[in-house]
């Protein structure tokens, strides 16, 4: 189980355009309930934002949240990223963990000394399929197949409880080292995305297709950081190489 | 665990005096994300019940649900009566039970044949100390000290979930029979009082001290059905004798 200082330190709760106040604000209610103090928001719904920031009473969580332009940007020194969702409109490409699951996951990470961000979609439509290869795994509540989804202050509230509130202890920690931050592997991706380019491997039409399975795939490598920068320097000398125009063979 | 099909048929949720629409739209929410279908609704403010009630979208939970005028009519048919509440303001006189630890005892008196209510107070101030007098325990869902107290709709859902969503199992179930139905217990408690008072026990400033203390007694025990059948003719003896005049010596 990871500690409430471990929990209020390096946990993010993150909001991808979360449209209605009453959803941010409890939100954030929740996070004060559990503990929690790191909330950010991805492109809210201006109006909304400014209203629920603007509530009598709203917790200071709110005051001190961040937001961002994309969620690249809101979880990039995250080294576990966990989206949530239901299993009604997609099936995920990501590795799926039923919430009870997956305190022992954020345990282990945190206790590594790494960084994780929980993230919520959309209250209409959930989080997209480009946000979700972002994500490292996805987080599902068991619910009843007639009624699926949840509100979304209700969904935070619920998967809060269960990280940061049951305080069930979650076995012996696994020592390592945590994995690396998602801007690392951003920067990796893009990398070898212009290694391909250069080296002509994606046609035109398929670089959308191979960008996307490219972030599935770094994601369920588990690289750490080190190995990141080893495979950063790889790539960048063959793309020193390619550009100049080595022949290559 | 208790299975879906006995928590659907013999799990009531009851709110006491809920005051704002949206509160009771998501409690209801909450029950069909986890498969239940049992509201209760004791006295509620009229123009918020009416309002959560003709809501667009309005879960089949709430059109069934059923309205009483006082709590022990709510739950004159369960034989486990939990509230729930933070400890804010009240130190309970019932045993507490931490939420992750009320999963076993919900599944065993579900699986002995029992009726589980669980009981949610107003929003502002909580479940009253009359009301807890009909409760066998105290749920409490672990929260942070600075901010113990949660928005109803949130902690409807987090109880649920852990009750009927989160699906792990809770061990073996223990046999024996339920427990005596809460209106049995209002029954016997009106006997025994009625019983004090023909004897000349309670004084009349002590009377409502006194039952209150037999109310929260009463549900210590742990009485079955029959034993409270079988004490039920005991004291109705001993107030025909009393009433009779017969010399007490």
């Amino acid at each position: 189980m990871a500690s409430p200082s471990q929990l209020a330190a390096s946990f993010d709760v993150v909001l991808v355009s979360p449209r209605n106040p009453l959803n941010i604000g409890a939100a954030a209610r929740a996070m004060a309930n559990f503990g929690l103090t790191r909330l950010s928001v991805v492109t809210p719904f201006a109006e909304g934002w400014r209203e629920a920031r603007s509530a009598v009473g709203a917790p200071e969580v709110l005051q001190n949240a961040k937001s961002a332009e994309r969620l690249a940007e809101a979880v990039a020194d995250c080294t576990l990223v966990v989206g949530t969702g239901s299993l009604e409109y997609r099936k995920p490409e990501q590795p799926l963990v039923v919430l009870p699951q997956l305190a022992p996951l954020v345990s282990q990470e945190l206790n590594r000394g790494g960084r994780v961000a929980l993230v919520f979609g959309p209250e209409n439509h959930g989080l997209s399929r480009e946000e979700l290869s972002l994500c490292h795994a996805m987080a599902v509540i068991p619910t009843d197949d007639r009624q699926p989804s949840m509100n979304l202050g209700q969904a935070v509230a619920v998967c809060l409880y269960e990280l940061a509130g049951r305080g069930v202890d979650s076995g012996p920690a696994i020592p390592g080292l945590p994995g690396a931050a998602s801007a690392s592997l951003e920067l990796l991706a893009g990398i070898i995305e212009e290694t391909m380019e250069a080296a002509r491997y994606s046609p035109e039409g398929m670089r959308e297709a191979n960008r996307h399975d490219l972030r599935l795939l770094l994601r369920k490598l588990g690289l750490r950081e080190r190995e990141v920068r080893r495979i950063l320097g790889l790539f960048r000398r063959i793309l020193w190489a390619l550009r100049r125009g080595a022949p290559s063979k």
